[in-house]
């Protein structure tokens, strides 16, 4: 479901203009916390494997892995056009704070803050 | 490619009967042959998590697994009428030996025999 404030701006989401010093600022954020993301992939499965009793335990990993990667493929995707949706998405999944997107712009921030919240 | 033994019996490899004694030796050979390749994947997968060292290594061991799990569906088909060329598939990969079969008839060994030499 899309939000009205997310209804009301949509339209405009691909024309935001990103500053250089706006773009620093969400490629650090973005690359940090994709590459926690990654790091906590490779923990879940050293975690998962070391408990691998039965075959049924590794086709569960197999699957577990299959999703997570699929979520990740998803949802990191750096295009400015789906940023704000892309930054809302890892605040409301707490993988980064809006306070780490300190520097960009309203106009991004209220996307973000409203996608935040969907 | 199909050898001409395959070919000249091919039409009647469905039709053979299987007695009850060829039964209980094809469905225990059958049985230790797939338990001990779920065995092997159990380990191999254990071995391959403990040398992940980056996230890399994670989608390896995730194709790996995948390959695994559809190779496995694929080679191991207890129906009657495919048995003949599971069992010669088995022994051509080295998981059983002809001498497991014992007991067989030679109208399954000969099929048996012909698949393990594709």
């Amino acid at each position: 479901m899309t939000s009205p404030a997310i209804r009301r701006y949509s339209t405009h989401l691909r024309d935001l203009k990103w500053t250089p010093a706006e773009k620093t600022i969400a490629r650090k954020v973005y690359e940090s916390a994709l590459r926690e993301e990654l790091e906590a992939v490779v923990r879940e499965t050293k975690q998962m494997a070391a408990k691998i009793k039965q075959v049924g335990d590794v086709w569960d990993l197999e699957h577990h892995l299959t999703q997570r990667r699929r979520e990740i493929d998803r949802e990191y995707d750096y295009r400015y056009s789906v940023l704000p949706e892309v930054f809302g998405n890892l605040i409301r999944k707490g993988r980064i704070r809006e306070e780490d997107l300190r520097g960009l712009r309203d106009d991004k921030l209220d996307y973000i803050q409203a996608y935040s919240k969907l």
